[in-house]
């Protein structure tokens, strides 16, 4: 399918896709541990596969940008690997980004993240960024409103990180990402990140290994194509229409 | 009741506390409009407030000091009177007083945080302190937890700011905040805030004039003393429970 | 007496006041020991009661912001319960106030410093914020240009901090302060802070706890309500009259 | 051939390689216009592949990262399509990463270049992360010593930027980036440019416009495959060379 | 006179020097505009000049450095030629020469100021390096203790940028400076500085420009040689003393 | 000669210079060990003095501003006396000096460097200053050009610092830096410094210590007047050509 990707074009042929794009996408991955059976590039290859679609179903309204390949993951740190960025990094590299697409006339921008632990840094660059470069910037969590799927697709009671429903994911967007052979249910920890889990009173920071000895939670023996399949259509439709709208509203 | 408060203390008396004080809160406000029916340092009396109960609930483990009265509320700055911080400035402040308080013993922090707008900066401040400082830090939402009887007592499907919800915790916590004969619904207004509400598929920044003409949402004069009760006292009991384990793991 | 206290006002009456409004008073104070017979929010709040009395004399045309409750006080750092910033988050903090404040259209600024380790940052704060958000911004320390009063009431040599001038000024503005049952004079030290202090051919950075043992200096027994009222009106007289001055200026 | 890339692998295999691994090498590109006949990642792939080669030969020694896929590119800037990084950010991407990769107990950096834009940048960074993170990084600018080759090869008078040379090296590592049907010569304009060339008295800032309409230098036409591997296999040589002897030199 | 001078030296002189020396001098100056009668370059001549002559009296205790020839002088930028640093430049310079020289095993450092722009900014560096570097630095304002000579000798009642008294050590410690057919008094102007001038109840920013149409203040043409070289003998006098007193301090 | 330099001048004058300035020559030095033979601030000298030439040559077109005596010198920071500035710290000064200049009406700007270890510090300012001041500003390596002379005139293979030809331009251009009765050639010592020198595969920071006991290299017995006339001249001559072109360049 037609999609127009920054990285694949060259400069006559970009000048040509700006007279109909309206949205630039800006995949936002990391690159850190992800147990033994994804590779460290998960997020980051998962984001880009997505956005790539977002691109397509959006053709040619839709400009997909090269992915920030390492994102905030200073809690997977202890684990062999990993890479992270501070929060300030992060923001310097989209505010640059977004920066030098709006010389090119751009002037609305998704960030499309698979990454739970950029998702802070990069609400707080949405706020800043849309201030200080007087342009609209939009954040969309990956899979994450793909509610129905979920519900219906992943048995794990916990997941969210290299489990059933990422490696799913991986299954259906990226399978090289996947090994096959060290598939394993995380070999979760005692601890206190109990008490800080989405959702509880009180948040706060932990250690990835103080939750999972292996570095994966749920049980990513479960994960399936099918799954990713329906988690991943399922977000691509949602996050489809809502960017329909937003473009729409700015035009009226 | 007893309750150990930083700023009606003297210095020997603060030496003395501290030979119980386990965990300090610092309670984190905002200082913007709320509609025509609440003061602008709203957020700003709801933390302190709040925080006070903690302080006595968790007396003599909790030493509470004094509020961080402006957070991030430039979707507000629209509304004469609003003040704001960028979030660099709202963690430039977070730091000095954590790295103080740790000059003087203590390690474990929990910010209480009663306004939504600041949530994703204190989210990347817990981050980014816990390992700069080599601190423990934590994050609570002043009423979020109160599941129950938010859904038992509010009545309004919108609401999240100067709101039936907010309304009745200041009945409970501050009645001097309210304009009892100004009380009203919100005036809202069409826009694409509809798509970028929490929740939904993509989020994104909007001001809040776009959303309402008066500075309010959902019907503040539906609000009560009694809501307001139910909502601050299960909130309370939440986080004095998760406090009371949080201490307990890292003593174990 | 009528007052714009930007804490205590809804939008709307902002609105309103802002028609006649012309300088926002912004109190700076300080978190830091003052010894056995203060407590630790002294600075914040003999900044904060002063610059309300100044909203008062100059109502309707100044409006009082929340104070600013911590400043620059590192030198007190080795007593239990000191907050202190760092000079650059004191400007932040400032300049962000400030910002805001341009934004509802406040053109003039006047700092109302109640902490003599804030006074070189306000400077700085001064020259930079002109220059940075073309505003005007001035700064006063509360009781400083109280010359006449200070030489007749205050018979300390040594005074400054926690001193009989201070507790005076309490007494005065805000007699919860004080612990009357703990009133001590200074405990000074020998020391290299002889040859450092205000007036001397060399300044320099030393630790309170250099010069006084229990973090005062003078004779606060010899403290009285009425030094402090004669202190604190002639400073009002003094400030306001400079005040009108300035606002006349820019008129003409 | 065997090649440790860290985004192809879990961490029990990172951990397991690095008993081995001595220098950490991460390819630094760019993402600009590259003329009509090279697509906007050039620098970047170009930067990955060559830095995948030294990961081949100095197996099991070398472990590559993902790469830096934005650069310094403003002075490309008025071509569509191009972003670039303030050198403050770029800077910021490496101390991240070298930061990340020491906490896993890496100790040697090789900056694998291809964009002319970045060589200052890259050589603050070296500097300054030496001494900041106690570590040591090299620099080395991809081709730049395959002198040899280039004098052989390279006919046209003008190179470094979408040039003869360049496009000879895509011919034998990355030919998906070349658009074979719109190889031109660059379209050189008239300009001050002429007098701060490399080598000349003067040096500074201008527009890649202001020297070439069309965004590419020397004649493209007369690229080759052969001329590719001959400068691409030379560089290669006398950085594994220079490498091989760094890692020597620490050793004894 | 022997005087350690670090431009003069070689490292082996310098080497040789450090076994007697406790202390470094850092002269800050300022590039501003000086009236029609004193070149851009007058305090910083004069900065240097004096702390020459500081080292000389306290060879072999001493090393002076070079100069900061740039300071604050934002409030001169309207007459042609000043040049300003903002604040936390000049604290990046002092910092970094402090840090330079803490390397080579200096831990006393004393900043001799002829500019009164700067005491604020440099206030504040004293405060932040002297936790940030762990090392003691002390601020000396060149002739302003000379409090007898300036009573005696200088007639004019303002003074202090441009003026009798500055003129007057212009004619002792660097008569090149003075344009001596130039001589004028200030050529004072209305305006608000007035309300602000130092001991004020209010203090505030103004540009120079709006005080005195040539730039000069004061009346410079009763200047005189001999005025010159009480002021700075006096002054000079009682920083040699202040200085041996805190080096003696410390070795106790 | 005639040449306008900022620090000898009133304002007045500098106005009437103004009229016919077209670029302003910043003299951009270090203060740095050169062995037993130079004295510390021989790179601030030379940059000066040779500027100073270069604003006789181009008179009445040019403005000398003040040196910047500290450059980016940390890799001598071993040898006693030398100052560094960090990267950022030597940008931020030029970046004032260039606003500063920019008040008075001026556009274009060299930098006129004589140290080797500021030049990609330099080089990265001239990228950023350009695009964020919208100004021209261009660099100069003081002596680098001058290919023939050197060529012809310097013996020693090694040369880049208190060398043979540093020696020859301070005989020509400041003699008083020379210590005669200490003139020696470099101590060189084994190390890795050989495999990372300029025109090597692969660069890197080391530091000088581990390359040469006595901090110099090559030769300096060797220099001479004549070599230092016909080097600084050559180099003159280089940089007065392209200068005249540039301003005529932008005149058309």
């Amino acid at each position: 399918m037609a999609m127009y990707h920054l990285s694949d074009m060259t400069w006559p042929e970009v000048k040509q896709a700006l007279e109909t794009v309206k949205i630039a996408i800006i995949p936002v991955g990391a690159h850190e541990q992800h147990g033994p059976h994804l590779t460290e590039s998960c997020d980051d290859v998962l984001a880009d596969k997505f956005s790539r679609k977002l691109g397509e179903r959006l053709y040619p309204h839709v400009l997909v940008t090269p992915s920030i390949s390492i994102g905030v993951s200073i809690h997977h740190i202890h684990f062999p690997g990993t890479l992270t960025f501070r929060p300030e990094t992060l923001i310097a590299v989209i505010r640059d980004m977004v920066w030098s697409l709006k010389q090119h006339g751009i002037q609305k921008f998704l960030l499309v993240n698979s990454h739970g632990g950029n998702q802070s840094t990069l609400s707080v660059a949405c706020t800043t960024l849309t201030h200080e470069l007087g342009i609209e910037i939009y954040l969309a969590k990956t899979t994450a409103s793909a509610k129905k799927a979920i519900q219906e697709h992943v048995k794990s009671t916990l997941f969210g990180h290299s489990c059933e429903r990422e490696v799913s994911e991986a299954y259906y967007l990226a399978p090289q990402l996947i090994r096959e052979d060290q598939l394993a249910p995380g070999d979760i920890q005692e601890g206190k990140w109990k008490l800080l889990r989405p959702g509880n009173a009180v948040q706060g920071t932990y250690f990835y290994d103080e939750m999972t000895a292996n570095g994966c939670i749920g049980d990513a023996t479960k994960a399936s194509y099918d799954a990713g399949q329906a988690i991943v259509e399922e977000a691509l439709g949602n996050i489809v229409a809502a960017v329909s709208q937003l473009l729409n509203f700015n035009e009226n």
